[in-house]
Formats: structure tokens, sequence, C-alpha cells
């Protein structure tokens, strides 16, 4: 008697296509996108008036829009554009913060590619112009969670350009980054640790 | 003999369609718009390393997209969505900078109808923050800019809510608002009138 694997539980072939999983946003679910953590984190702040944080849309490049009568217009033909900035900015005490997130699912250290040259250059413009800038970076596999300063980041950025390695260990971003705490209202309560960098930057500054 | 319209030359009927006249950036017309002369400005000032200005992408609900092949993600159907905060945001001195731009034809006053509440209320929470918040506003007939506070613009807006008069008058906005030169490189000079923003600001909070 041959093995049947209904509801497709049988193994797959290489060549099988499988369906990217959507999850959906749910707080209690621990395994939800860092972006949708961060989001959830910066309503909580502008509802609570702590802070004025957004995610910056898509740039998108229109191509077709039809109009029709009486209803709203609709976007036919249109290309995802590559942002020139990072994704996540907003104004916090009177600081300008400004950062993206990136996750990873290793569990020893943060791969350089998931950053790229436009976004490092946008990090370091704002940095030079005073302003608070970070990545946020999650180990979803470890469900931590760090600030990691824009300063660092860059340095490390220029030495992989020069032949350095193409990742962060762990245990240098538990050194240079600062954890963040996750809960539930806010899901992840990162404003204590961007008062960190704040103070670490002014510290640098007054040097 | 009947006489012929070639090449469309003759009178257009009511409802024959007119395409729309699209124009192309050029700095040397003074018709272009008010967007197209901020962001020339903001890319001048980007490459300048004075300002880290940009004007935010227009958020978009994606439904359709399509994934070919060794090509690029086409977007096949899409809408618009209203924006929840101002066009444009940065960093320039340390200071965050938020505003929203908005041109009229009229030269005797500024229509309050140009601003939403969702922009009003940003504002509000972003200069809560301490952030250096206001109105870019150009007369294009009388080839005026204006930078107006954001502290003035909501009071006049809770006026206007109250029953007060939907528009601001010129002779107010020169009195409340800080003229911005247009030239050149960079078409619009609007950083020594951000600066003089900020002393305002600094003034109104050290009293």
């Amino acid at each position: 008697m041959s093995i049947h694997y209904p509801n497709g539980q049988g193994p797959l072939s290489a060549s099988q296509s499988v369906k990217k999983k959507i999850n959906p946003v749910n707080f209690a679910d621990r395994g939800m996108s860092l972006e949708a953590e961060i989001n959830a984190s910066n309503t909580y702040y502008l509802t609570t008036g702590q802070a004025v944080i957004h995610k910056k849309p898509t740039p998108i490049q229109l191509v077709k829009v039809d109009y029709p009568k009486r209803s709203a217009a609709v976007v036919r033909e249109a290309y995802f554009r590559r942002p020139s900035t990072t994704d996540y900015n907003g104004v916090y005490r009177g600081y300008y913060i400004d950062f993206d997130a990136k996750e990873t699912k290793n569990v020893t250290s943060f791969p350089l590619k998931n950053f790229h040259q436009h976004q490092i250059d946008h990090l370091a413009a704002c940095l030079k112009q005073g302003g608070i800038c970070f990545a946020f970076i999650k180990f979803t596999k470890l469900n931590e969670y760090y600030l990691l300063p824009a300063s660092f980041l860059i340095q490390t950025w220029q030495i992989q350009a020069s032949g350095g390695r193409h990742s962060i260990p762990l245990t240098t971003i538990k050194k240079w980054g600062i954890p963040v705490q996750n809960g539930l209202n806010p899901r992840l309560q990162y404003l204590p640790a961007v008062d960190q960098l704040i103070a670490q930057q002014k510290g640098v500054t007054n040097e």
C-alpha cells in the first residue's frame, strides 16, 4: 500500500512552489514582523503624545492611472522605486529621529547585506545634521531587539567595504547596541533606548 | 467650401476632452510647481551638506501586484490613500523640520481649504515634540513665497472652525510669515527663513 500525503503534508520537491505565508497583524503573535511591531509601537507613542514617528510609504513610479467617473482613481500600472532614505523618521523630545528596521533569522551574527549603500549614506547625512540615527534590528529566532547606533554601523560598513567581515557578531551588537524590551503596550518600548542613544551622542559631541 | 481644422486647431466643443498639460521640470520656468521648486532646493541643500529634507512618497494601497519572471514587479491595481502626515520632513542643524507646501492663484488672501484636519493635527503633534513646523506657501500670480509658522496656522484654523473667516489675508501673512526669496541655486533659499523660525520658537520657549 502506497503512502498518501493529504493536505500537503508530504515532502516538497525542490521545484514545488511554496506560497508565502502572510502573517496578520496580531499583538499576541511573537512571530509578527518587526515592521508591524514598530508601527504598532509608533501608534501607541503617537496617541499617548510621546513621539511622532512614522514609516515612510514605499515610493512608486506611476505609469498609468485611470480616473473613473464618480469613483476613486485607480493605479493600473506602476513600479516600485528604490527609496533614497531610511524607512522611519520623526521627532521626539525636540530630536530628529531616523532609522531603518532590519531582521535576521541568524542567531550568532547580523549580516550586513541587509543594508544598502543609500541607507548608510542617508544615515551619515542625518547624523552630520545632528539627528539621532540608528538601525532597529531583530534576531527573530532569539526574540532579541537592539538599537545599533548609526555611527557604529557606518564604521562597520566601511571596514566591510575595505575587506572586512560581512556580518556583525551578536557579541559585538550586545556591546555596542542598546537592547529593547518587547511587551504589550507599546509592543516595543524603544524610547528609553533612544534616550540612552541621545545621552551617548550628546556626550560624544561635548567631548 | 467648408473649413477644415487640421491638427486639432479647430475650436473645442464642450464635451471634447483636453489632455492635461504636463509641465517638465525647468528651473527657468517661473510657472514651475511649488513642489518641484522645493524638491530642487532640497536636492541642492542635500548635496551641499546643509540639510536633509525629503518629500514623503504618496501612500498607496496595493491590491494587485504582478511578479513577472526576470523583470520588475508591476502594480496592476492600487489606490491612493490619504496621508497621515505632512509632505516634507527632515533634519537641519539638529532640528526636526516638518512642513506642507501649498500654493494659491489668489492675490489677496490664502484660502484655508488648502489645509486638512489631519495636517493641522500632525503639525500640532510635531510642534509639541519641539519640531520646527510651518506651511510653505506660494502666491503663484504674485510670485511670492512665505513660511507660515504652524503655531499661527493652527490658531487661525481653530478660529475658522468656530466661525471665523475661511482665508488668511495677504497682509496678515506678511505680518506673521517669513518671506522666502527665489533664485537659481537653490531655487528657493528657504533655510535662512527657517533660521528665523528657529530663533522665534526658541525665544517663545525661553520666555
